[in-house]
């Protein structure tokens, strides 16, 4: 069992660290150092013997106990689980299974006050038209046809009712096409395995949605990345990097970016909509939260400046309606859409119908529209709570962008304080965000972390940020006075 | 225009004679051999000249019309589409996008009687309780949670049902868990994503379900089949390619397998889970039609028999509720299950839970049972019905199967008749199936057809399968008559 106390463990390393002590206690049970039906030490002492925050060793037992390893009885403890007895060897999935990276299923821990979660507040939610419209679909002529295989481009009314939308609008083209998804997301898988499946280079910004990295990496992409600054993906470092690398994709959020909230000016689009044509990059727009502005003038996107037609446009009704009807859309000429279609149809048929022709109802009746506008107001209020209290609460250096919409601002702590620390600090005070390592897709952000504010109310919000601050502060003046007691650098 | 009429075909290749011919056609273009605003032949004309059947034709100038690449104007014919003018140069998409095959997204044409739709009866339809419990869902107090982002292993009430019915019914065992798919058609292609990244090798029947070999062929397994006669999969060569070739997965349909709708006997099913615990080979038990018995004594699942546990296990309510729907599952040991979870995940977040809450209740209240019922008593007479049709209409020679449920069947024409120009005879008579290719893993099938029985009436079944019977017999006695003029093969 003292095994336990010496795991080996890499502050530096991307694995996160209760993932490292994870993974620890697992090679001792696969190398039976430690026995079925042993008893392993309270997360209390196994976290003090190992110097780490308690809430770390929790998650690791947490991660074993759903992988089966171990087994949790309350006020007894946890004890490695006994195998079951099979008449035949059991498959050894271990060897088999590939690795997959799985921060994302095991987020950080719920908390009473969560700037973690980045979806609309609560009281904008549209239930009451939603019941309503759901039920006109449910009791209307369209249902049987709903409840039989559709398209795997989508559900025909749907489809049809967002390209002419999309083209009053402008924004699709002559020769442009349009499939529905499961939410973005799936966009963007269909887009990786369309586009990436031989290790072509992938631009991403960065910090930027993990859920992208993911899905470009596990598709065997190449990864490169350009900083975002306040008025988003660094243009000068952006053309050096198409030039060196020649990347296929080029993936840009350019409205209120996940996770900075940044915006790209309408001069910088112009630039990029010409680098992309220059350097023959596939330009795709990942095109959430332009809705959700809250102050100053609406831009252009980047689909509707590039006059080849070429940029390929993702859309979503999940940020601004209800996250839990997966339904997305992709823009772009037709040979592309085709063959996203065909992945599609190769991934799942296509997706689901009865929520497809809800959000029809929900857009054609101006629910939605009028829904927007109200989720507008609410995220208006909020921005400026959010603002204030960062610039009255948190500790002198630190950094925080100040976007004009959408859900989420960027914050950058002040040396030596570092967001994981943090985040263990203020968890203990019911308050929780998502550090800068979720948002990596090549640099590490120790400092970074995202606050989304979207989801609180004012009053949450204020509280939050006056927690972090006053954890930021004290984390400050302790480290402030362990360097004092600390031999000085030349010394050591 | 004339390069038109010297089009180069190829009969025996594996792309279909239709595809050949826009790829031909698309070439002219790509090439200026035809110039925008060309008028193509007519297709009944085209067809004379390349000595095809002017549906081929028909299905070509589809293709191309949805490309982009012509345009049909009604009563004035079709013509090579003008480019539009751009400032700048289109991106070469063709030359970027790599070919996806793409049979499925142009199936064979519509027909009023058509054997090529593999779903239950219309008239045994649940409508009525579909919307009735919709409508609960929708007013009840989950609506709210249903409209939030999910778990990526499923709707959590659904998951526990779904596992605690499998685990009552001993099909789940301990160390078992369960991930809801979109359909079965995701599961799949999870499973695919999972095991056979790096081209590993994959064991299926021959005929096969063509969404399910498409889904491994692209993610790039190695394919290898063995063929299925009435009792399944034939085991004895089963057991020679496992030995020779040590797949990572043997995918099965056990029960009234598509298209052949064979069902393999308890004690071969005993063989090949022995076999597979031999060989260790991950067995893939794809379970959508078991429910669909109209005859003889329900079989114990290879699951169910697979004492290591190791069997993944595929179902979905597609088949026997509301296809539109798209809810599958799969029940595995948890490191398979926390794995597909995972990819899930990155592929599209989760499934739709409006759908996944409907189903619950659909299954719940009682409702999934009655109607099972009621598809069963309809699937049985129709069965009766498309059994004696096939034994009175069809020439002698033919051979088909006699399935115990599901539905489809499986015809194998007599020699020199080939299903897909028979398909050509009946469909201007108003009738379709699909032909052989479409179920082709590795062999072609020319000669084969699956009848899908189980949406059309008794009397669609007898009338169709008779003109599909007279057609056979008026195309044996014109090859018989052609043959007696043809010089006989010694002297060629």
């Amino acid at each position: 069992m003292s095994d336990l106390f010496h795991l080996a463990l890499n502050p530096a390393s991307e694995t996160p660290v209760y993932r490292q002590v994870a993974n620890g206690i697992t090679n001792l049970i696969a190398s039976a150092a430690i026995a079925p039906g042993d008893r392993l030490p309270p997360t209390r002492e196994l976290a003090g013997r190992l110097g780490l925050n308690r809430t770390t060793v929790s998650a690791a037992y947490a991660l074993l106990e759903e992988a089966g390893l171990i087994e949790g009885h309350v006020g007894r403890g946890s004890f490695v689980a006994k195998r079951e007895s099979h008449e035949k060897p059991a498959m050894n999935w271990e060897a088999i299974l590939p690795h997959v990276e799985s921060d994302l299923l095991h987020p950080v821990q719920k908390a009473e006050i969560s700037f973690a979660n980045s979806r609309p507040a609560e009281d904008a939610f549209p239930l009451a038209p939603f019941r309503r419209l759901a039920k006109q679909v449910i009791e209307g002529p369209e249902a049987a046809e709903i409840l039989q295989l559709g398209s795997p481009y989508g559900y025909v009314p749907l489809r049809r009712y967002l390209l002419e939308q999309a083209n009053a609008a402008g924004i699709a083209r002559d020769g442009d096409d349009l499939v529905i998804t499961n939410g973005c997301q799936q966009a963007l898988d269909l887009l990786a395995r369309l586009f990436t499946p031989g290790g072509e280079t992938v631009v991403f910004e960065d910090p930027v949605y993990h859920g992208l990295v993911r899905v470009f990496s596990r598709a065997g992409a190449n990864i490169v990345s350009v900083g975002v600054g306040e008025s988003g993906i660094d243009v000068t470092r952006l053309e050096e990097t198409l030039e060196q690398h020649r990347p296929r994709l080029l993936v840009l959020t350019p409205s209120f970016q996940n996770p900075t909230g940044a915006t790209i000016p309408i001069d910088y689009r112009k630039r990029i909509v010409e680098m992309a044509q220059r350097f023959a990059v596939v330009l795709v727009e990942n095109d959430m939260y332009s809705e959700l502005r809250y102050h100053g003038k609406p831009l252009p996107t980047l689909k509707e400046l590039d006059e080849t037609g070429n940029t390929i446009l993702l859309r979503s009704y999940s940020k601004v309606s209800f996250p839990g009807l997966r339904v997305g859309w992709v823009i772009a000429p037709r040979a592309v859409i085709g063959r996203l279609a065909e992945i599609k149809q190769i991934s799942d048929l296509h997706s689901d119908q009865l929520s497809q022709a809800v959000l029809l109802r929900f857009a054609e009746s101006g629910e939605l529209a009028h829904h927007i506008e109200r989720t507008r107001r609410a995220g208006r209020e909020r921005l400026i709570v959010v603002l204030r209290a960062c610039a009255n609460y948190l500790p002198v250096g630190t950094k925080f962008t100040r976007p004009e919409g959408g859900m989420s601002l960027w914050v950058e702590l002040p040396a030596p304080l570092e967001a994981e620390t943090l985040l263990s600090r203020v968890q203990e005070r019911g308050v929780s965000y998502l550090p800068g390592r979720y948002f990596s897709a090549r640099r590490s952000h120790l400092r970074g972390l995202r606050i989304s504010f979207g989801g609180l109310t004012p009053q949450q919000i204020t509280r939050g940020i006056q927690i972090i601050g006053e954890a930021a502060a004290r984390e400050l003046k302790a480290r402030a006075e362990e360097a004092s007691f600390e031999p000085a650098a030349a010394l050591v």
